[in-house]
């Protein structure tokens, strides 16, 4: 499939393992974000995959792009425009004390994208899917302004198009509530991402049930046609448990429940599942158990790899699918 | 509250996670000792924190002082003397492998101090409250002579003190037992940190249960207010489990137990919990169950700092408190 | 006692912690294999231990002798020569995602080795204890025979010889089974090392239960005097059980079960057991419960020290066997 | 002396030597900015110094306060205020590749300064000198506007001040040119340091040399008592030659001229000539030439220091002024 | 452009800066070879370059593509084979003590091409230019005939040809002298680089003068329309001299001496040179002159990035030719 | 030859290149000594080295002959003993900043050696050579008896024994001059090794030419067969020039002299010219000139390489005095 992954993508500073922000004296460099990590793991798992976004052009700013070309993923669409690459800085916790984000990326390129700035239908022309996500309308005005039109264009050009809704507290800072955004745009998608907390935030769904509410999902957004969520259990910050539930309007399969102890680096296990789904779904609607078994087992291999990209390949998550929890030395 | 802590700050060496010393091509620097780590937490708590010491004029000594202004510790009144900043060498343990630490510390400057060389009147001119260590008392007689010159003049000063017994057994080598130098000088104090085996070397205060233990401590040591205790399972070098109880003459509180899995750094988890009691015995005598509560989240919270240091706030620590066991990424 | 140790000692290559390879700017650099870890173990346990092998005279190679060298080892009569020192690449694996090795061993001095090059009698003159393993036979062809000729030599010369079967999956790829190689040198001799896999690969040999196993064993090798087998149980890559099974010809004695929680590095695990093998069965046969626990403990540790190599002492191996499984500072 | 330094201090992302931004997977953690800078020169020269600044209460912001505290340098009067620490990116250049900088410092604490925030009355009380840079005017134009403050109450206060000029060509994006903001402060100014290029933009003085120079200069502020300049030769990256000058009104003292090669770290170089001014034109007017020998000193053996800060002591400044370049080893 | 490079990468390890091979406990991880080094620098300057190898498909094969397409170079058309990815190791010199390489590539993909595994009429349909390089021919046989029939095919496909003549002493163990090999593949080629030593052993072309020996060249090989010629002058291992010439047949330029002082990492600057030829070039014989000054430039600025790749871009290249040779500080 | 080193080896802690020492988050750990030094020398070149001291027996102890070993130095005949092993702080100097030792070796186990404690008849059983420097007898007063004895029992025993002078001046604090202890031991040497100003300062000798010098030195100590001296001029921290000259009672050779730019560390550099000496004067008085040439080619290389040891082989040290400054990669 040749994907397009719309969104923003970040330079992200972390001290090295163990220590807090205020005693770094270096930070490991990674460039990351939502969209972009589900556009490595569709290029790890062997498809066409396309990020498009705004970028400045300076090094930090070349060097986001040479971290996604490095394992393979199209950057040749997105544009360069804004003052600064966004930035987040992660404090990555263990045991009993918690991960900690601070976000830096006021100005950005995509924090001022406009409506108009990407030619959407040369773009999106030929390809298979186009996924966007919450957090690039969470910056701004104009990006969710922008955000729209793209969906827009996607839907009428009769792309199917997912969402990962990912709410983040921290964001939406630009007076408008994701309530105000979100609904009109979730009704376009064709699969969206989400946890009860962000469907209750982002369009009033509640349920005390999964299938309460999921059917209330249902009754407020009928077009959409596959809803997933994800389970995530955080006993600390290196041992949580996790699961993927996958509903096609009809049925809801859950995926086997991982037990992540020992976790590496949990950033990105959302986006893995995600691109999990998209390799999954777009195989057809006949495998919704095996697809959310899939995505939810490159999620939970993702909690083991240093940095945001999940760069398991589908022999290694298939493996793990079977059993093999990583125990034995292949040698 | 201006606490003045007293004690030996030494250079901290250790090889990289999970090498032994022997292996070692690089060593990490820390500087942290037991009296050096309460203050730091004073201060991060908020209180004006000093740190009072004999410490020689070079660099690894200057360097050790730039470490405790670098988290708000004033070191105005720590005096330059001795040969030699003391060294400890840590290989931090692994599972079934525990920690080793290797003192170096013969020659220091608290190790050579005397009684006289620091003008304790001036040093505790308007502080509100004097802490000081068992270790002190390890390293040399003058060392151990002059503490007692210092606990003298802040009881007569009418300064509450506390002390950690902190039994070291690889100290104690200038040729006297605990037994003949403690007992004296934690009459003097208002509240004392302990577990059941120092008491017995300390002072041969024994018992079969918590409240035998502590009635025959209040029945020696009739002056001291509070005792503060830790109950520390160590299942492995990275798994223990950890309790404090805080003592007021009367009732005995004990904190939760902490279930501390995927440890980071455990040194200066004591020093950690003595500083949240001194923080809460401050406020007053009504808060018994808090302080004792808020001080084992406290040496929690430590366990999961690189370096001696417990970096964490208030905040974070009543969030712990609050059951946030870290398993939320803070975005 | 002295021993020699005969095989291949390679450039191992691994990312930082949580790396994978394809992300890896820098490789930690250690030399291991198979028998140079039981030489490293049984310098460090008191024995005079030699390695033997070939090994280009190369910067690389003659790094691979100054490591083994730090630590007490003999290698004055390794001989050189081979075009390269054999490497693999090990991506050590977390928690779901288990560890991978590449080798990389295609040409080396030892897999060119070939019978006559060492000249053995001269070698092994005076030595008490002689060890190979089934990796060496898996190179080449040469390098089998070079490996029959040392055993056969040793035998003659009323040395008694130990063997760790090491079947190793992703080599033997020179045209010949195990089963073509292994059985005529198992029959020669003292002690085996494997599990119920290796038997059955190199030798058919198979059984419901242990005491089964070790009985069609008997019957198919009674030259062999003493049998060890491991269970090692992969819960995931920084979890796993392990114990050790040590029979006698008449009875099997197994050790205790060890839970190896956060694993640091498990390469060399088995050779570390090994070693413990050798330290105790050179003391005789009365100490055959002592001897596989001793060797269980050491094998235990030996998972909680960076590099290919145990560093722990008869007295820390020692401690592990008595319940200090780590829990306290040594302070 | 007590100083005062005002100014933006920042968080300075650099790779590994020799490493260009685009391939950096670490980036080198340091603190830094003019005015801070001579805040901690003056701290190590033994002075009372105090930085003055505005700064975001999060991690790095806190980070950033830390690192000036472990040099002594005072930081209370600093408040807490902005979205965000400024940033920048530093790749250190080495022979024909001359270093790049990257400013990411919009939306800053100090770049959205507004008069009246910062009680200057209480801020200077007792103090006996005020520095600020031409970088803070550069910012935006409440930044200009609150430095004008500044400097307009410390003149009230009869507090002398000194000012480098500090022409950065990629600030100054807020459409005013320097000529329009800063003659009018400059007049205001005891001491300013400069170099040909910068009074020309600044002020519009030129001349053919020196002397032409600083006469015009002199017609043009009769105020301003000192005028020093740098005379720098950058022959590569890593090698220049270094010279200051200063005039009194009067007549104009140059130092010997530095050969620097093998450079280390230049950021910063010009801010400890600034701090040796500072000290020297504090002892009195009577010593321009060793004032300006000391300050040039300084500056040089900046050049051969890590990070921003100039860590050089008054003994080994003079030492360098006594002939001693670094060839012996100090044991 | 479109170019394309055919060549091997390796797998380049090299210790710390200052450190021997021996010493070693790390190792930096760059990928990089002749061919792949001009395929990057090709890319940074903006022309569409692609790299053509036979790489094994494990992770060190998928991170040696990742590290050029890191860059923007396409390797879609590198075909997977052979057991091994080649491997040197690099022991960086410094001052009087020279970098010494061993190579490890004995097995490699491209030391067992054999003709015929590359599909030449597809890979270069619609190349504009095709670059290969004498190290291929030194590997085996099988790689030097199957190097020849690329060449074929790309003459008979009418597109332009160069070869970096690249001697290296330590290859050329296959039985064959250059000499045999090379003659009849340079007559196939529009641009030959190599240096005196080189022309003699190659093809036997002497001569006491750069005429001399470029008319003893031209009567050898008349088909070549282009000659260049690096001289370097190796003062010490980071001080070298460095010059290149370009001659079309008839006049010979030269371009300016670099004083190449304080060198970072030195490899890959004839590679750089070679790009900065096909470069020029590619835009017609009128540019001899800044072809070379060019083509210079560039190689000079390499001796200042860390690792194979020249990043520097045509800015950066044009500045060091108008004079900007790296002193002052871009902010 | 066989060889004996006796003296001290320390831990050497250093910062990284460019920090200082109060700056460092991390040491470097290099284990090195004078005669240690010399004795990795000799070994590399061939010989069989000894180095005895008293070591304590602990991680760093043990660390620090398993640092000889890896280079081939034998230390079985070291000796356990002393609390604590010696430290010395390194800040490697760059350009205009010297370098800065910081000693921290009291208490060590050769500081406490006393005469009796070593079996020098037993140690000294078979040796060709016995070297020992100044610094030992600048330790302590028992360290300065224990050291004239080695050097009786050597010279009764017929052999040949080398001093370097070695005057440190931050050590000799046990309140003698090396004027009181060295001439009667320089006596004993037929080897001595200094420079003008440590022959004045241990034995009144002086001159104001070599040839003066040189006579003086004869006329005091007439036993002594060849007197070594070097001259360094120090023009930076990394730039020295060199050069050494050796004296065998009637002529003087003077070596080359080298340019030491771009020195990578300096430590070391006259240990490895003794070590030259030693090679060299063992194959007998006719090769006057080869020896300095040799010794001092040596000690250039030195400067060269990280650590203390000089890590050069005969054929590195030939090929620099052959005129391989080291401007050529050797591939």
């Amino acid at each position: 499939m040749k994907v397009i992954c719309f969104g923003e993508i970040l330079l992200r500073l972390s001290p090295a393992a163990g220590k807090r922000l205020v005693q770094a004296e270096q930070f490991d460099v990674v460039y990351g974000g939502s969209e972009a990590n589900v556009a490595v793991s569709l290029s790890v798992l062997g498809h066409e995959s396309w990020f498009v976004s705004r970028i400045p052009d300076n090094a930090p700013g070349r060097a986001s792009l040479g971290a996604l070309s490095r394992y393979g993923v199209r950057t040749d669409n997105t544009i360069w425009g804004g003052d600064r690459l966004g930035i987040y800085f992660l404090e990555p916790g263990a045991g009993l004390r918690g991960s900690q984000v601070i976000y830096d990326r006021h100005g950005s390129g995509m924090a001022t994208l406009q409506p108009g700035m990407i030619n959407w239908r040369l773009v999106l022309e030929g390809c298979d899917w186009f996924h966007w996500s919450g957090i690039t309308t969470a910056l701004s005005q104009s990006a969710a302004d922008a955000t729209k039109e793209s969906v827009l264009i996607a839907r009428e050009m009769g792309i199917p198009v997912s969402c990962d809704l990912n709410y983040r507290e921290k964001l939406w800072k630009y007076g408008k509530n994701p309530s105000e955004i979100m609904p009109e745009m979730m009704r376009l998608c064709t699969v969206i991402l989400g946890d009860p907390g962000s469907f209750d935030l982002y369009s009033g769904v509640t349920g005390t049930s999964d299938s309460d509410l999921l059917s209330a999902f249902a009754a407020k957004f009928p077009e959409v046609e596959y809803v997933a969520m994800t389970r995530r259990a955080g006993l600390t910050a290196t041992h949580n448990t996790y699961q993927g539930v996958l509903w096609n309007g009809g049925k809801a399969c859950a995926s086997a429940i991982y037990d992540l102890t020992d976790m590496t680096d949990r950033i990105g296990g959302g986006d893995a599942l995600m691109a999990g789904l998209i390799h999954g779904l777009g195989r057809g609607s006949g495998y919704l158990q095996d697809t959310i078994e899939f995505a939810t087992a490159a999620a939970a291999l993702k909690h083991y790899v240093t940095g945001d990209f999940n760069l398991s390949t589908e022999n290694e998550i298939r493996g793990l699918m079977r059993g093999n929890t990583g125990g034995k030395v292949n040698r």
